[in-house]
């Protein structure tokens, strides 16, 4: 069984790690967000690419949800006394990823091709793919002005409202290399229980990969990052809130309108409306356990389907 | 007494911190090497520089003579992991400087500016000026072929012999901001007993700053890398012989002929010809003691000639 699966960050790695504990790993392909990449010091930085690398490779710090276990933090502590750029949080062991992922970028080497190496270098087994090579970067309308990706999110800790999402060269931007034949090859696509907005909306803006969704043969599961109505992490529910009106699985439907097959809520959702075929469990992904019990729900979802 | 000190890394680092602890150190210019200057990693690295502000600023891993005290090296070990550029060791402590001065010079910031930005950030008395800010570089002849000179020192352990030496950019490069008019100011202008070769003569390849010290007032004292016709570290005993036919003083004048009034030698090499005016001391700057013994022979030098 094939299944590709749009990831972000932390939820994205999750349902990712759980999808490849479950299935065959090399039958896996994660489509990995790009609209938060962003230069820092000069280096570009692509923060879902590699939470989804360090999760499914057992170097994520799990504690804090980002950046690497048993991380140092001594060039930082340095650009700091420098009075440099230290505003997001760049680790002695995760700056050697961008260093390395910058100096390819710059010999012209693309995101997808560096992105395999590493992956390589840290025996990663499912695919990773960035959902595009090109240039595409995710903007805020916030009552502040429109704000780029990171500097909401982390600068200003996502504090501000959200009145709009732009993202900067999708118009342009094509699939990676292998995007499309992987969703072309897939029994079932799934999506992850990432932020719709910010972590799964960058990759749908890639026209041919939603064409791709839209005129799809194989079932498309999304598994909702609600439970009880709450985000279990970042701004997605104020988010949902604001753009779509409230807080339940038919919100989180209505943002994938016209690409959903089915939705894997959590079972304290289970009495809202959906919109579309429900498959109900418990969704939070806290150990091993969570993670299988989410990514057979997935699957579920499709094999009901098929 | 206004004092400008020309330097290499480590020799020349030892020498400016004991002239900055006998004179006033705001009277002190250190006009520092930049022809081992290196791209690694996409980072512009100023090797020489570094040891300056790390040694005047006890920041310096005195042990191994180069880089940071109490280093970690997390970046550099992602970076093996991942089959990058490793071969120059760059500290997490140290990386820090890279990023913030490469990050600057991408923006169009000298690389004097840079600088003065580090060094007042680090607390550096004396000022520090970069020999130039265009783009000199060392290449080494040598029977392997012509090697740039960190590869030839660092990849491949200074082994190859030398038969010549290149200064690339030295016909269009200009003295950085502030160096003619320091050297014009100084009541002494010290030679540094860096290599003679590749760590002096990569400053007096700029056209204008051997002009100015062609045309001295103030007199001009060089330091002896040699200690009984051996070099304290480093390769310059063996070019020395190669390039010079020796390893005594007189070879060390003939590296800088026209330019010296006084060399300052080690006791076991004053029964050596010099073929210029000498001052004997023990010459080893192991420690506070050790510099401050050199430093003032270097301004006895000065004294007796002005």
């Amino acid at each position: 069984m094939k299944v590709v699966v749009l990831a972000g960050g932390l939820g994205g790695s999750r349902l990712a790690r759980g999808l490849a504990e479950t299935i065959d790993p090399a039958d896996l392909t994660i489509v990995g967000n790009v609209g938060d990449d962003v230069e820092i010091l000069g280096l570009h930085v692509s923060p879902d690419l590699d939470t989804i690398l360090y999760t499914l490779t057992g170097r994520l710090d799990e504690t804090k949800g980002w950046g690497r276990a048993q991380e140092t933090w001594n060039a930082l502590d340095t650009v700091t006394e420098l009075g440099g750029e230290s505003w997001f949080r760049l680790g002695d062991l995760d700056l050697g990823v961008h260093l390395v992922r910058t100096q390819a970028l710059r010999a012209g080497e693309p995101l997808s091709l560096v992105t395999a190496r590493l992956a390589i270098a840290f025996g990663l087994e499912p695919r990773l793919l960035p959902a595009t090579d090109d240039r595409l970067r995710t903007w805020l309308d916030t009552p502040a002005g429109e704000l780029p990706f990171q500097e909401w999110f982390v600068a200003r800790g996502h504090r501000d409202e959200v009145d709009g999402v732009r993202f900067e060269g999708a118009e342009a931007a094509g699939p990676a290399p292998g995007v499309l034949d992987a969703l072309q090859a897939a029994d079932l696509v799934a999506i992850a229980p990432s932020n719709p907005f910010v972590s799964i909306g960058p990759i749908l803006a890639v026209a041919e990969i939603r064409e791709a969704l839209e005129q799809r043969a194989a079932p498309v599961v999304a598994v909702s990052p609600l439970i009880g109505g709450h985000a279990v992490r970042g701004p997605a529910g104020r988010m949902l809130s604001r753009l779509r009106g409230g807080t339940g699985p038919q919100q989180v439907t209505d943002c994938y309108e016209g690409l959903l097959d089915a939705l894997v809520i959590d079972e304290a959702d289970a009495a809202e409306e959906a919109g579309v075929r429900t498959i109900v469990t418990r969704t939070l992904m806290e150990d091993a356990e969570g993670r299988r019990r989410v990514a057979e729900a997935v699957l579920e979802g499709a094999g009901a389907l098929a």
